[in-house]
């Protein structure tokens, strides 16, 4: 059965957040659909600098089984967003598998969705997520968390090792290794294996360039 | 001294050959800057369904000091656009390092510019790079191979190695290391060391949804 899959983009979000993930779904062609959503339709500009065309907007944003919100640095301003964070708590709730990726979990903690279920986020910046919500069960050695309907993974490529994992969750074992081998990705299949965590809250080793 | 990274797109380039590599050149800040240049200006829509959308087109591009040529299954028609060869041939021996990802490479090779230089591509379909040179040291074991100016990555996700390889190359090891991290990636780091290696040619085993 085909799915639909939206990505639910914003300025500033973090390219390989969300390109990860769509990638992996992407190569599984005519069983999911992917489209791209944001505030407003039209170019929709990354942190890394190149822009994504959203063809929905939230007021016509088609029926949703898969939802994936990225992270990064347009997070913070995101936070603030009564428009995004509604069409969250609208659809979220309705869809199979809700994704996020690195600081993403932060936005879905705000809008109350993650509250009585695990979840993680990315590791340099955890406070981030964590403070949006003390009714969410935080994982702070984690590489995903699969709590059923919302799978929240830690930072920039743990979302493609999560992405994998949702694809055997819904296709199976074998079209997940398929997707990997297809793509010469080495998947980490193991969602508590997080190297990262020696990390966590040290974002001060996060300046690199400006 | 600031980079300017031309990202070349055209119709049905895989997602993740472009974004692996353009996340990690991405977090360097003001370090590089990312164009994204295609025939035409506009949306260019990938296979995976997300459209970028480019800034630039072959008659105002800018200069540039790096190159990224993604593959994907339109490298196909792009094999017979002389628009994109010509300009690839005019460019990419102006630039310090052009890098290909997958079969990004069969182009390259098309335009003849790794003729007498050693150079790898993705490996299920690894003959249709060979077969546009006989004049390349084609290297079937590779997760990449740095030719100097040319450097030529296998398939999808080894362009994020290749990335990170050449951000070293240009800004340390440091940084390649702080880019790593911040996007909790586990670097391979070893140009040879390819697990993929045993599904050359095996296309077939690719097959996966539509």
């Amino acid at each position: 059965m085909k799915k639909r899959l939206g990505a639910i983009l914003y300025n500033d979000f973090e390219l390989l957040d969300a390109y990860g993930p769509l990638e992996m779904f992407g190569v599984l062609g005519e069983q999911v659909d992917i489209v791209v959503i944001a505030e407003q339709k039209g170019p929709v500009r990354s942190s890394g600098g190149p822009s994504t065309l959203a063809e929905y907007d939230f007021s016509d944003a088609p029926e949703l089984d898969l939802i994936l919100l990225p992270g990064g640095i347009g997070t913070l301003a995101e936070l603030e967003n009564d428009a995004l964070l509604d069409f969250l708590k609208a659809r979220a709730p309705l869809s199979e598998i809700t994704m996020s990726v690195c600081s993403g979990s932060a936005i879905l903690a705000r809008a109350g969705l993650l509250d009585g279920l695990p979840a993680t986020s990315n590791k340099m910046f955890f406070s981030l997520a964590s403070s949006q919500s003390d009714a969410v069960e935080w994982r702070e050695a984690a590489r995903w968390v699969d709590a059923g309907r919302y799978v929240t993974s830690s930072g920039v490529s743990a979302g493609t090792d999560m992405a994998l994992a949702v694809i055997e969750r819904l296709f199976g074992t074998e079209t997940a290794e398929t997707a990997a081998r297809f793509t010469e990705y080495q998947w980490h299949r193991d969602a508590d294996d997080d190297p990262f965590k020696a990390y966590l809250n040290q974002a001060d080793a996060a300046a690199i360039g400006g």
